[in-house]
């Protein structure tokens, strides 16, 4: 156990009555039910599976995504890359385009023996790297990012640079292949807008990879995935590896669009009741966007979550109770519908859960961890604090 | 100077070019500017000024608020109020309605000679702070919240229960007097607008303090605040205190509100341009929510800023380019009404003004610190790094 600087001795008996508010818990009942459910998946469609660290950002949580040695691990910093190096992960994609400032942190990993696999979508960067590779004596391995839903970066698999990317890069040996992320399912409504995007993700990486092969260049890797995708896909051939992140933790812009159910959601922030205002239906609370961030990810959605819905201590939702507003250290709570607001006095305890979980993780140096489980009639105990890795 | 883990030699020349990006940088020559024109407002008005430090959280920054002895400073955590502490500030409010749990941290404060303001706005916390300091054998000093203006927490001045724990906060001599906030003045259109929201909070703050005194209780210290109506005030008669915290950076929503110019923003974040999608019209920057924050405060003002204007590395505004999307590692951006994009290759470093100060300076571990009285050919230079204040 690691427990934060505030925390008492570790060998007190502690429950998520015992820190101030607010903090981050985590249910690793829940990480480890979510991670089953696409482990189970990826299996069944026969891909490997690169989980992205970039939600949980926490080698404690990446621990549970594989039994014994270090799985492959997909990164959106290179500090990131750098923290999951030094706990013995060797296999590592790093999922934004490479500025090429950013290459002597990356030949410093490849030196350490970590395969850290870079991305770029243009002929540009592919220069960058090779140059790079060719003055250093080692290769540096790189993707080709493939656009399949005009989400932000990537080339789409008809574009002339495409090939002329790859050329360059087998040139310096250092083309490994293509990736594709459906950013546009995260606004998808339906299962079978979901099933269409995953297959769309999937027949857009293919084609990338099949015109670089007809060109005569040689692609091992295709990767695919997003958290929605990666739980919609039903036919996966010729993707060597998916790709998630979200998906340990899920949060509400996730059962929004029906990727998971409210008891999936691992990640919330507890809170304590600081004030009432029953003249406008208000509960006030000490947590606020600093504690949930200011992701309102569920406003676009059929039912606007505000900024969390609200549990007790236990998990247990109440009915209704929604947080409606956030300044940086307060948080508003109210009811839909004009719903009865609950009795909760000032120092009540209760846990939000977040429209976005890596926002809302964002905002926190780690997680307290309970396990829904072990149920009791007190506060839940906590059983290990996990602290996350920041910056850049 | 101290520079962060991942910096070079301190004695090698470092400028905006050199930290890999995304980072915060702050122009210490526009926080002089900023703190100087408040300080000199204050002294007009005949108050104190109490700078709120949430937005900042750098004892560095706060350094520039006084020239000698620490100044009365006001927090929005614990975490903060400590780190002050430590830094040998001695009179700090705590403005976020206490949570009874956090007394034991806020007595120890007390007894290292700090004196630590509390704020409520109810009989029962009311209670609880009296309670605490008769068993500790010393007083919590406590002000009473107003509410001026719907924004959140606070009593009304006529509400009984003002007068309720004004006589509970007295009985153990905790009484300190009202503070209150006016929030909503951050959504206000109109010079007259900010004015009266300014008149609005000193006339409540003064007629809640003479209810008090009228009922027999002592009241000295009467605080009034915010960014805004800091800057609109124009008569604090009755108060003995103006807060305001934002204005030390400024961001674009107190320009969109007339508070300052776009000039005046001393915090920006550096990114780098890691790709270009023509036929959308984008250019993706590495720098996404995860360095700006997910605020979109100005999506309700006249201008809608996106997440952020973009200037180059100098600081000079690059018209018409705006950040209008960010996912956690990538930002796009685009041109208003059509205008052409400017011709940024992979590789350019750029600036973003953020939305809202507070929420993008939570997003990093402290700021680059450049001078732009300092002119040069090159990129400007760091002069330091700032660390923050972190957690709660």
């Amino acid at each position: 156990m690691n427990f934060p600087a505030h925390a008492t001795s570790p060998d007190a008996a502690r429950t998520l009555a015992d820190p101030d508010t607010p903090f981050a818990v985590v249910d690793v009942h829940r990480v480890r039910r979510n991670i089953e459910r696409l482990s189970t998946r990826a299996d069944r469609l026969g891909v490997d599976l690169r989980p992205h660290v970039k939600t949980a950002k926490s080698l404690d949580v990446a621990a549970l995504l594989h039994p014994g040695a270090p799985c492959p691990v997909t990164v959106s910093t290179l500090a990131e890359a750098e923290a999951f190096a030094d706990g013995g992960y060797t296999d590592i994609t790093y999922a934004v385009g490479i500025d090429p400032h950013k290459l002597p942190r990356v030949l410093a990993l490849l030196r350490r023996g970590v395969t850290l696999r870079t991305l770029l979508d243009s002929a540009e960067q592919a220069e960058f790297v090779a140059e790079a590779s060719r003055r250093a004596g080692l290769s540096v391995p790189a993707q080709i990012e493939i656009d399949c839903d005009g989400h932000r970066g990537g080339l789409r698999p008809d574009a002339p640079e495409l090939v002329e990317a790859g050329r360059i890069l087998h040139a310096a040996n250092c083309l490994d292949g293509v990736l594709t992320h459906a950013g546009e399912s995260y606004f998808a409504y339906t299962a079978e807008d979901l099933r269409l995007a995953a297959k769309n993700e999937r027949d857009t990486a293919v084609a990338a990879a099949d015109r670089l092969r007809e060109a005569g260049l040689p692609v091992t890797t295709v990767s695919v995935g997003s958290t929605p995708t990666a739980h919609a896909a039903e036919d996966l051939t010729g993707v060597t590896e998916l790709r998630a992140g979200n998906y340990v933790f899920f949060d509400l812009v996730m059962a929004g669009i029906g990727v998971c159910r409210i008891e999936d959601l691992a990640l919330s922030v507890v809170v304590t009741v600081i004030g009432h205002r029953p003249e406008y239906g208000w509960i006030v609370t000490d947590g606020g966007w600093m504690a949930m961030s200011r992701d309102r990810g569920t406003s676009v959605q059929a039912q606007d979550q505000g900024y969390g819905l609200v549990t007790d201590l236990h998990g247990n939702p109440i009915p209704e109770l929604v947080m409606t507003a956030a300044s940086q250290e307060h948080g508003t709570l109210a009811t839909r519908d004009g719903a009865r607001l609950p009795d909760l006095p000032i120092g009540t305890r209760l846990r939000i859960l977040p429209n976005h979980a890596c926002a809302t993780a964002a905002q926190h140096h780690g997680y307290h961890v309970v396990d829904s489980t072990r149920t009791t009639n007190t506060a839940p105990g906590i059983q290990d604090f996990w602290r996350r890795v920041t910056g850049w």
